[in-house]
């Protein structure tokens, strides 16, 4: 006998609350802010084909699916409390709600956030998570803050770069080929990003402006710079490439790197004196994550790409966007 | 040109915030809760050919998403305060897009909330929409709340009653035939939902347990006997009727309005003294909305079906899963 949608429910996605008033199995969640903190609130609709392969372990797309809202949380700068999951599934499979709620859980107790509430329907793979943080006010870092003069960072895994989802992708897809190992090391970043979560709460006070990379960083980093009234230039040589990528033709490098999607690093600003940039290492190092120091934001509108020698390079390159790509 | 998918948001979803901190255009929403409420958060996903049907107007489809949502809001007793929307869209299709923001923020806006913030992407049509409400602490009507000798309460429109939705569902299958105004009148029911928002804040303090009718009122009913730890009767008799159903079989009549589904009422449990009774009717006057008493919580676990005489009836009925039907 198939078992029915609130069975499935209780059995693979009901645990005990820690936090919430009232947690999973009435009309709502009930939940109680921490007296004098702002909420900041998420959503990201991940779809079969589009955001994730149908190849995937169903451990790392219930990773994936809490990952990328929780970068979203992180480019604030708030705290993970808690988050709500929407599901619809074209079956019932016992082993994929299995894998799934395993990879959701292990992330969620990594952060220490819970599940309140959701839906569960039959229909085509789609998973829409929504996340609930907690920052003091005033404090969020937000993408309007970029000032002439700052520093542009970005976040990227010790010893990795950015750029390596992309290139996962086309692995998969058959247009490139990698060693083993080397395929295993760029998958994981392409199916299980660790959102900064951390380095997003040591960043208050100190960023002007961030944005998490979901749809490449020239696309990314052009929110900010509209937002923010401001121009930019990036050093493309200066931007962090993992040794896998690093094998790759330079033409493809920077693509992946400034346009590739899917990185879920943080892309940030901060004043470019020596008191902060020494900070923002510090941070990192306490995150334990690595930064690099990219380029600068300029009064003057637009995005200039630069190569180690200052020249500007003309590049054919562009977020990605659900729709045009 | 396609529009891209930052256009698409900005052009028919993106309007000046008026209570949230930030809306959409950054990472997340910030919102200020009210010091000392309490946050009440649901999720629900609407999926086509299950939770509407490809014929559907926009219009009439952005509604929906949203009172279903609303009325989890209801149930609870809560303040609507804002929403999530993640949209999936097969293709880019403007009129449709500008039909469905119509629906939504016309019933947004009888509401006083706001569109915070959300996702767009590309994939089998698919809305999840997360509303946020506030209540004072302790005050929320939730499912575990009934006693024995509590009287069961069903809200129904002025004039009509439940089951409607249920009937014009049969009729666009072809299995019923209706004449074309009591048609408009009962697709009205299952396309245009109308939360019972008022109703629901209106008995804080006075209903004992409260859940809204989304699977059906026996199936519904059934969680807040588990959760409360009774049981109960109903008078079938009792049940509101609309006059297009009361023209049906007797027995189309019980099943639909007993699990018809997608009512979007209240159901809800009330000290049954003739004071409370009073109050509950006058909450309903209050909030423009009709309630009728269809019988009582017991001790004795389990439901029991009565006619008029008190003769119990003996009803092949399911609540509605999306799984199991």
């Amino acid at each position: 006998m198939a078992l029915g949608e609130f069975d499935l429910i209780r059995k693979y996605f009901t645990r005990p609350t820690q936090q919430a008033v009232l947690g999973i199995g009435d009309d709502c969640a009930l939940l109680q802010p921490t007296p004098g903190m702002q909420w900041a609130i998420s959503s990201d609709m991940l779809v079969e084909g589009r955001h994730f392969l149908p190849t995937v372990r169903p451990e790392r797309l219930g990773h994936k699916a809490l990952a990328v809202n929780l970068s979203d949380l992180a480019a604030c700068g708030a705290r993970p409390v808690a988050f709500m999951l929407a599901l619809a599934l074209p079956r019932v499979d016992e082993p994929f709600l299995a894998g799934l709620a395993q990879g959701l859980f292990d992330l969620a107790d990594l952060h220490g956030i819970e599940l309140v509430g959701g839906d569960t329907t039959a229909g085509p793979l789609n998973l829409c998570i929504t996340v609930f943080g907690e920052l003091p006010p005033g404090q969020a870092l937000r993408r309007d803050g970029a000032r002439a003069g700052d520093a542009l960072w970005v976040s990227h895994p010790p010893g990795g770069g950015i750029g390596d989802a992309r290139l996962a992708l086309e692995v998969f897809r058959g247009h490139l080929s990698l060693t083993g190992e080397e395929f295993e090391r760029v998958r994981c970043a392409m199916e299980q990003p660790q959102p900064r979560v951390a380095l997003g709460q040591a960043l208050r006070g100190l960023a002007t402006a961030a944005i998490d990379l979901s749809d490449g960083l020239v696309g990314d980093l052009g929110h900010v710079l509209r937002r923010s009234g401001v121009g930019a230039r990036i050093e493309v040589d200066a931007l962090p490439i993992s040794p896998a990528l690093a094998r790759q033709p330079r033409a493809l490098q920077q693509q992946f790197a400034l346009a590739g999607g899917d990185d879920y690093e943080l892309l940030f600003t901060a004043p470019a004196t020596a008191q902060a940039q020494a900070q923002v290492q510090a941070a990192a190092d306490a995150a334990g994550v690595a930064v690099r120091r990219i380029g600068q934001i300029e009064a003057q509108p637009g995005l200039r790409l630069l190569d180690a020698q200052g020249i500007e390079l003309t590049l054919a390159l562009h977020g990605f966007d659900h729709f045009s790509c």
